[in-house]
């Protein structure tokens, strides 16, 4: 990631540091426990490796596999507010977000997509009709990698981008 | 899925209508137990529900989130073509694939990718250096899935493909 202000002045850079140990970078099994022991999905089930994995390929832009202390800041502001939005949609406070519900959730983080896709998310992301929170956040975290995949590419914002094989591999595989 | 000679003649009919239940479709926690009783992973650590979500994405092109008999069948075929593979490639039977030997072993299955994506792969789909079955098949899934839906729109093969934003999230968000 890119170098900002000195990083020993951030409360949370003896966290980090601690966590990505010897290398100075955060793998998915390294965030896992990380993102386990800081308790931020509250009474929901701990995140999957397969979601830290896809976490982790959002803002590896580099494709190294691994998060720096900024991607790792970066992670964190964006979680906080999917789970806000999560909390928002569960007003039943179930712990599980309905599939009629997450159209609404979909709108409110700026995405539009057909009703196609949104039937497809829905049959894709939850277990036995409800939507779990890992299962939400690995949704949100293809969602925003995705399109932010596709803007990057749009530069004329039309809406249409022509992919070569090989990038168009590059920017799904490891989502 | 298509309809093709009468099933009650096929051998795998009473055990796929057994594994599919009232609805007569296979649904991603169905797929899991039964490639469980099946034993297709060997010795190797049963498929994870991601693993076994995204093989029904790979098959399920009317995107209804479950899998008829003929898909049921035809991922049977491609499972049994990707453990050969795996162990084609497993040569001190070790029970994982040195990251070295994926190169070779995506080589075998026909796909042409760029060193960078052989790397993206590797580090997406190997822990702490190592490629696990259930890993590797999920790696195989999406080149495959990726590639097919590629193609599907490459018409002239130019190897290149115009994608609008919502086709290029409903092709990938499941995957
Ligand atoms: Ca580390
Ligand atoms: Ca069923
Ligand atoms: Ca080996």
């Amino acid at each position: 990631g890119s170098f900002s202000a000195a990083p020993a002045q951030d409360p949370m850079w003896g966290y980090f540091t601690a966590i990505a140990g010897q290398d100075g970078e955060v793998d998915a099994e390294e965030l896992q426990r990380c993102l386990t022991q800081t308790g931020i999905s509250g009474s929901y089930t701990p995140f999957s490796l397969e979601t830290c994995r896809i976490m982790i390929a959002l803002l590896d832009r580099d494709y190294t596999g691994k998060m720096g202390f900024n991607e790792f800041k970066e992670l964190f502001g964006v979680l906080n507010g999917w789970k806000q939005n999560f909390m928002m949609v569960d007003r039943d406070h179930s712990g599980t977000v309905e599939p009629y519900e997450m159209s609404q959730s979909i709108a409110n983080m700026g995405y539009r997509v057909s009703p196609r896709v949104l039937d497809a998310i829905v049959k894709r992301y939850s277990r036995s009709g409800k939507i779990y929170f890992d299962d939400y956040v690995a949704c949100c975290v293809k969602l925003k990698a995705l399109t932010d995949h596709f803007r990057r590419r749009d530069t004329m914002q039309q809406g249409m981008v022509n992919f070569q094989y090989d990038d168009f591999i590059l920017c799904t595989i490891s989502l």
